[in-house]
């Protein structure tokens, strides 16, 4: 097989020394293709991205039925107050073709099979024996109205057609798909894996949560955080771990895994960086940029030898969970097979004035009410009831260029699925 | 401990021998309590419910800080162009202290502690030796500018008082919370439980999707439909069965299933909900009404006798799946704990006109764009284009009494989370 030659290496623009958001952006979306398809049941496909069209193995209905429950008959002889003798009884699930003749009909269940015999279904509220159903029909039935032709038979084929496209390739399936795909007539369908995800915090400054902190330590909160956005992302935590500034402990700690993605936060003992990029830089892919971003300059992103992506994050919190959102979930959604892997912004107004750098993207943490964005406060401390990062649900982005947000100021806000149900 | 008495039967209201869809919404979540608190470890509770206000162990900051890479100092002595000695070094979690005499600076890094003798950070871009950070600090430090009392240091306990909440009972765990719980100093927390769910299809016409259907026989959709809308409620399926019409089957099966809720949907073998109705009418607090809704009239819920809810659906698919949205999720939601088990409604523009009953309330399954809502027509086969049952991603919500709505109407819709990453 020939291969076509590696396109040559395009330097990203860099302005004051920084990279853009976008050209990070796109650097990694180019190396995130969707995880190869695999084939599974379809109980087990909710939230998974479909790799190929699903078309449907029949038309449907399947076959004309009936639409209301009530008697089958033949539409000429069913006038206003006609007393037609019952000589069937269809269910649901019948898969009886009774003969009609004249002055006859089949009491028949919504779903069921009608009758080549039959040209309408008259509703049992449109009966003078009404609408109790009993075990045994009716011996007569006796028609208040003669229907119209072909009333209340659903016809076969008439709600699709044979081959057609029950659900397209990249769809992101959820309950309403899958029935439909049920209904086409397929039991296992190809879709993207979820894709498995590693994170890993970095810091010897980082003690467990319920440990008592010594002076200079900080309770660890980026692996827990990380963690639940990797699986809000719908992917798969495989595995997340604390390890200290060693180079030599987080190089056996990234041998040992196997992930479509590994992420880790920190590594800050002296000098941003130092132990994750002391170790990663350069490996297979990994190339370490400053981005034109607050929070979230120091960024670390390539492929491993074996594939593995790996994002080295800053590890201030905020600066983690803003390049989460900007860098990696969009990739984690790229591997998952979706065609939109980034999430939709929307347009929101500032709910009070702030600072923007010069040179640099900011991305502020923010509570959205209604169509206002309410940048969260640096120091909440002393005003209950205003917004807090627990209760982020959206964030800002204020383009580089921008020095001034006055509040009123239309502004764009990604908001976040950080309540999303799982 | 004394019982007060059970409360009256309060008799719902009927209408043309109908309850209302609030009557049979408030029946259910009054039976739908919080399941109780179980007590996990932080990295499990994403996606669930916390059950106690989660309170600060500590002020945080816990330690007055340094918010930017650079030097201590005492300000006094650091006035524009002073050169000073540098005579330590302060990585991020070191819990030195050391002292500063006149003169005297410590490198420090972000989140490192500030020494008590410091009263002020110069930056590193506020120097002359510049931005690049070695493994050992220079000698000494030339600074550019004198920098403001208190600059760039954190001071403990502004973020957040000792004791205060840092996030409050009833909210739905997502990434944010879940770091700020960690900061706060739980690495374990009280949550409600995912709820257990087990979902039953009942039908003898019902086959596998990837069978040959036979005339009369449905590919059975409802079970791959409600499981995934289990799921994407936040609750785990526990069982998935299709069961026959067959009182013996059906009732075996219900014995062996431990869930706290059981989703049935079906049953119309002869007149609605027949085997459905003759197994559980009656056992533990179940009940069968009609409710006044189009689709899914008939409406089967109450507990069993160990206290699982028991949902009876009607079968026809959207009949079941739109049943799902208006009585078993909110009830599903509550079981989980949520203040807020309904889904939010919003108003939309009809895209197209249509009729509704008088008596009923009307749900149509849509398609969302934008502010318009098109109903999806029942038939779709010979349009391609329009909006189709697999991609509802609304349901129409029409009141009662209204028996025509013109496109450009306002209407009730009920955005759906179908496509909820899981």
């Amino acid at each position: 097989m020939s291969r076509s030659p590696a396109p040559s290496a395009v330097p990203s623009s860099r302005t004051h020394g920084m990279i853009s958001v976008e050209d990070h952006q796109e650097r990694i979306l180019g190396a995130a293709a969707p995880l190869p398809a695999v084939r599974i049941p379809l109980h087990d496909a909710f939230g998974l991205v479909l790799a190929e069209d699903v078309r449907r193995r029949w038309a449907l209905p399947l076959f004309d039925n009936s639409a209301m429950d009530g008697y089958a008959v033949r539409r000429a002889d069913a006038v206003d107050g006609a007393r037609l003798r019952v000589v069937a009884d269809l269910p649901a699930g019948s898969s009886d073709e009774p003969a009609l003749g004249p002055g006859e009909a089949a009491r028949i269940m919504t779903g069921a099979p009608v009758p080549a015999d039959a040209d309408a279904v008259v509703p049992l509220e449109e009966t003078e024996e009404g609408t109790a159903v009993s075990s045994t029909p009716p011996s007569h039935v006796t028609v208040q109205r003669q229907p119209r032709p072909g009333a209340h038979i659903r016809r076969a084929g008439e709600d699709a057609a044979v081959d057609s496209v029950a659900v397209t390739a990249g769809t992101l399936l959820g309950p309403w798909h899958l029935s439909a795909i049920a209904s086409a007539g397929h039991a296992h369908i190809a879709v993207h894996p979820r894709p498995r995800v590693a994170v890993i915090s970095t810091g010897s400054e980082l003690v467990s949560p319920d440990a008592e902190p010594l002076r200079g330590q900080i309770p660890e909160s980026n692996s827990v955080h990380l963690a639940a956005a990797v699986r809000e992302a719908g992917a798969d935590v495989v595995f997340a771990a604390i390890v200290p500034d060693d180079e030599a402990a987080l190089r056996r700690t990234l041998e040992s895994i196997e992930a479509d993605a590994v992420i880790l936060s920190g590594g800050a003992s002296v000098g941003s960086f130092d132990v994750v990029k002391a170790v990663l830089n350069g490996m297979g892919g990994v190339r370490f940029d400053a981005v034109a971003v607050r929070p979230g300059k120091p960024q670390g992103f390539g492929p491993l030898d074996d594939g593995t992506l790996a994002f080295c994050l800053p590890g201030n919190p905020v600066a983690a969970a803003v390049s989460f959102e900007l860098f990696v979930r969009p990739a984690l959604r790229a591997l998952a097979g979706s065609p939109q892997a980034r999430r939709p912004h929307r347009t929101a107004v500032a709910g009070s004035a702030w600072h923007s750098p010069r040179h640099r993207v900011q991305v502020l943490p923010a509570v959205l009410d209604g169509d206002t964005a309410h940048p969260v406060p640096r120091h909440a401390a002393s005003a209950p009831g205003t917004p807090t990062l627990a209760g982020t649900d959206a964030l800002i982005v204020v383009p580089a260029g921008v020095e001034e947000v006055h509040g009123g100021d239309a502004v764009t806000v990604l908001p976040l699925g950080g309540g999303a149900l799982r």
